[in-house]
């Protein structure tokens, strides 16, 4: 396979700064255990990043946009060309991910995976588009392996990028109208569930569009399994099914667990491109918070199958990232509290039984 | 009864202001209902700051710390002397809600409702000491009807400065070793159920003195009602089983809804607080957000006999109003999407079905 670094180990967790601390989290002016998941929090993050005083200051935000052939399936209750506008959106920063990184300080990079109307002459969009959006995936793959090959290794650049110039927390958002169609086919295919069991409205279709959408979902893996390919297997299904922008997602997480970038995971489609990630190198997860659990149904099923704690329920079905977004905070304020807690000795407080 | 101003009615919340947050949103360029929780955090705070841009920038945090007589019946597992360790340690910036509410850029103000040292000789504590913490109620009431009035108009003054220089979100905190015990048996008076059903281990307690908490608790509620108290008026329960500090949050919190200032409550000791000032004057959680649910365990049944829903869910079981400061970028996000978004005419992004 040309992508060889798709093999590239990935970087080990420090457990030694791990169990530091721990003990450090142990001698802070609290009961023991009393800040909860926000102890877990700062251990993690110490361990992943190899330092005493973890840091969530510096956040990457990168928004992956493609469009998906099998939209014109009418499995959306918005039209294929709002890709393409909310890419103006996220560029002109009217819309939540905008909002959400200008408060955080974040910076966020929007790539073009490919639409149908790319090249995009917007500003500020970093151009790797693979062609005029997947072709539908209920009649043929959704792309050739050339073209997998090509997302994978764009998501991992950009990480690559982001690594050099300093990151301390990277989240990947996405926007394809279509897209939580071919997510749904990518965890029905890797878990072997039913996609009537995973489906959910996206961005808003009824019941019975919901209905209709499983309906098609099951016909195309059906079509894929008919036609010899092995629906277990991660980049197979990715090819199928998949979209550009997931498929660089999944290219991100890994080289992110590689490099040894923490990660913010999003949602629903965020997920099925971490799973992916996650069964081409076991341990991504070891490198990965969850920042929220979807309103969308399979997204409970996706964490629970990689026993992953989300760290908010707000019932959030957007993407973009913004998920994620709204979850900082709490890592930022896991690690003020890990950094300028005082300790029971430096404050002369009695320390409990 | 002196305190007249507990009589004072509520502000009413501004229902058209409601409306026309809710039909902005609707204008926002995401799908329909897509931010969630966020959605309807942007507009209920709209509506009580009778604004369209809701702000939470000024946030005023009131940590009310005093002793509590029950403590030395070896309900806790750190010594009574922590209370006033730990009120140093606030002043000082080194506990968890100090370093918060620096993170936030919130007000923090300590303030003693009596302690065993008081008044006490540190810097920045605001003196409205009681009396050297409150007696033990498994053999008496925990203080008297003018201490309980005293308590309550501490806590509403210390709103009515914070209203006077302009506070946007007002967050009750509490110290004082013992407390859960406390908060434990006025929910348990309140809701008419067993202590056994709501006691925990507090500050790190094990199973059998959790178990000995429960039989304290069950027998001092008895002594009272044999005394001829009625449980179920919440001046009558802080009166017996309260403390100073739960009272003055009781008062705060009734002041800010009197003034119509949107509050965010912590933990299990706030929202027996919080249970009070409902009890007291229905409609008080009309003006409430509940920053978290606590690890605690009687805090979902208080949260769920008052159909309010907590944002976070960490485990967390510190107290000093930890649990909402930690919520507060949440609430300030949901104002950040709701001001700044596009809508779908300003971006030019189609609209769906």
């Amino acid at each position: 396979m040309q992508n060889s670094w798709l093999q590239q180990p990935l970087k080990a967790i420090d457990d030694g700064c791990y169990a530091e601390s721990l003990a450090h989290q142990a001698q802070l002016t609290k009961p023991a255990g009393s800040l909860g998941q926000l102890e877990s929090i700062a251990c993690r993050l110490a361990a992943m990043q190899q330092r005493r005083d973890p840091d969530a200051s510096r956040v990457r935000i990168c928004l992956f946009a493609a469009d998906h052939g099998i939209a014109r399936a009418g499995v959306s209750a918005f039209p294929q060309e709002v890709t393409v506008q909310m890419v103006a959106n996220f560029s002109q920063g009217g819309a939540a991910i905008s909002v959400l990184a200008r408060s955080l300080g974040a910076e966020l990079e929007v790539v073009d995976m490919g639409t149908c109307s790319s090249p995009l002459s917007i500003e500020r969009v970093v151009d790797r588009a693979i062609g005029p959006g997947t072709r539908s995936f209920e009649q043929e793959p959704a792309m050739n392996r050339q073209q997998l090959e090509q997302a994978l290794a764009a998501g991992a650049e950009r990480v690559e990028e982001a690594f050099d110039r300093g990151c301390d927390l990277f989240i990947a958002g996405e926007m394809g109208i279509g897209n939580t169609s071919s997510a749904t086919a990518i965890a029905a295919a890797l878990l072997d569930r039913a996609p009537s069991e995973l489906v959910g409205p996206g961005t808003g279709i009824d019941r019975e569009h919901v209905t209709r959408k499983a309906e098609l979902i099951a016909a195309a893996l059906q079509l894929h399994r008919e036609g010899g390919v092995d629906l277990s297997e991660p980049l197979a299904v990715l090819e199928c099914v998949g979209g550009f922008e997931i498929a660089a997602m999944t290219g991100a997480y890994l080289r992110c667990a590689q490099l040894g970038i923490p990660m913010l995971v999003d949602g629903f489609i965020s997920s099925a491109a971490f799973l992916c990630a996650e069964r081409l190198a076991p341990g991504c997860r070891e490198w990965a918070f969850v920042g929220h659990c979807s309103a969308e149904p399979g997204h409970r099923i996706l964490l629970e199958s990689m026993v992953m704690d989300p760290l908010l329920q707000l019932q959030m079905r957007l993407g973009e990232g913004s998920g994620a977004a709204v979850a900082v905070p709490l890592l930022r304020s896991a690690c003020a509290l890990h950094n300028q807690m005082a300790t029971f000795a430096q404050a002369g407080v009695s320390a409990g039984d």
